[in-house]
């Protein structure tokens, strides 16, 4: 045995993050046992404090540490304006961009009939409530450019269209491209320059 | 606000481990999140356990959760032989190729003029008191081929070449390279085809 359990098996559980392999996980550990009160500790109190506090808004899906999420929280946010969006991810990028003021649906994935995700694993009928319930008068789809995520933008269209304006963002999002991956401002001018559905 | 202070607090930290910027740090907070209870709460107990239990071998340099590393602690490890290692990163890549036997020492750096580090921050005199004590007969020089890491190994042979055979690792680590980025199969024919100094 060269190194102790206990660090070879951290380096283990670093290793499992998207973008970091066993390589990477070594140098992240080593890095922070080198740093253990300035930042090991530190980050391993954060991530309990997130562990113990995170959830996804009841309402809209993002990340939160509460019931409802900022956003949510944010009466002023409640602008009449709902932006429909895949993951947390990308409601995060449009958050960068800084341009939206309204709220945030998040479906956590894309209608699929080959995974047999249906219209309630993506919370669509609670969209639908929030229609009414939040005096939506449009709904802004920013689903990515896949074969699932225009099947999704359809479905949803067909669901709305007699109760809202829909609009998608503009061309300029890349064709199967992720929002996570765009800079700020392809994402403003997507906004900006979006069109009705 | 977007995103909780608590979860924006804990991307930043992540943020600044080696190999993560602010995209990666996001997507692996997001991924943990998403796994509060099977992921991210585990990461964060290990990562307190070992924030908590981590420290350097007093011996050697070696990262460990005791007084002495778990080499060190081998009594089967006291060959004969000592390889002289830049890093604990340098360490673990040599015990990964898995062919050497003997114990290690981590100068946790090079003789540098223009950093002022000198042999005290090394622990160079540690190194030669431990070569009476763990009767060493070899010492494996294994330190990187920059010009810092040669100052240090020739400082190191005039120390020891009255009390010990000198070997370095042969040809094949390339110029430049790092040990931690080779491969174990590289790394083990130097070790082999070793050469006297
Ligand atoms: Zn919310
Ligand atoms: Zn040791």
């Amino acid at each position: 045995m060269t190194q102790p359990t206990e660090i070879e098996r951290l380096i283990e559980m670093m290793a499992k993050l998207p973008g970091l392999g066993p390589r990477s996980a070594r140098r992240a550990v080593l890095h922070l046992v080198a740093r253990r009160e300035g930042q090991l500790g530190p980050l391993a109190r954060q991530m309990q404090l997130v562990a113990d506090t995170a959830q996804a808004c009841e309402r809209c899906g993002n990340i939160g540490t509460a019931a409802l999420c900022p956003i949510c929280a944010d009466p002023a946010r409640a602008n009449g304006q709902i932006c429909v969006v895949e993951t947390v991810a990308d409601l995060w990028a449009m958050e960068r961009a800084g341009v939206f003021r309204g709220r945030y649906h998040v479906l956590g994935g894309t209608l699929s009939a080959l995974d047999a995700v249906g219209p309630e694993e993506l919370g669509i009928p609670t969209l639908l409530a929030r229609i009414d319930d939040e005096a939506v008068r449009e709904a802004i789809l920013a689903l990515p450019a896949t074969v699932d995520g225009q099947t999704t933008a359809h479905y949803l269209a067909d669901q709305l269209e007699a109760r809202v304006t829909l609009t998608s963002l503009a061309q300029g999002v890349p064709i199967g491209g992720e929002l996570d991956f765009l800079d700020d401002g392809t994402i403003t001018a997507a906004l900006e320059a979006r069109k009705p559905l």
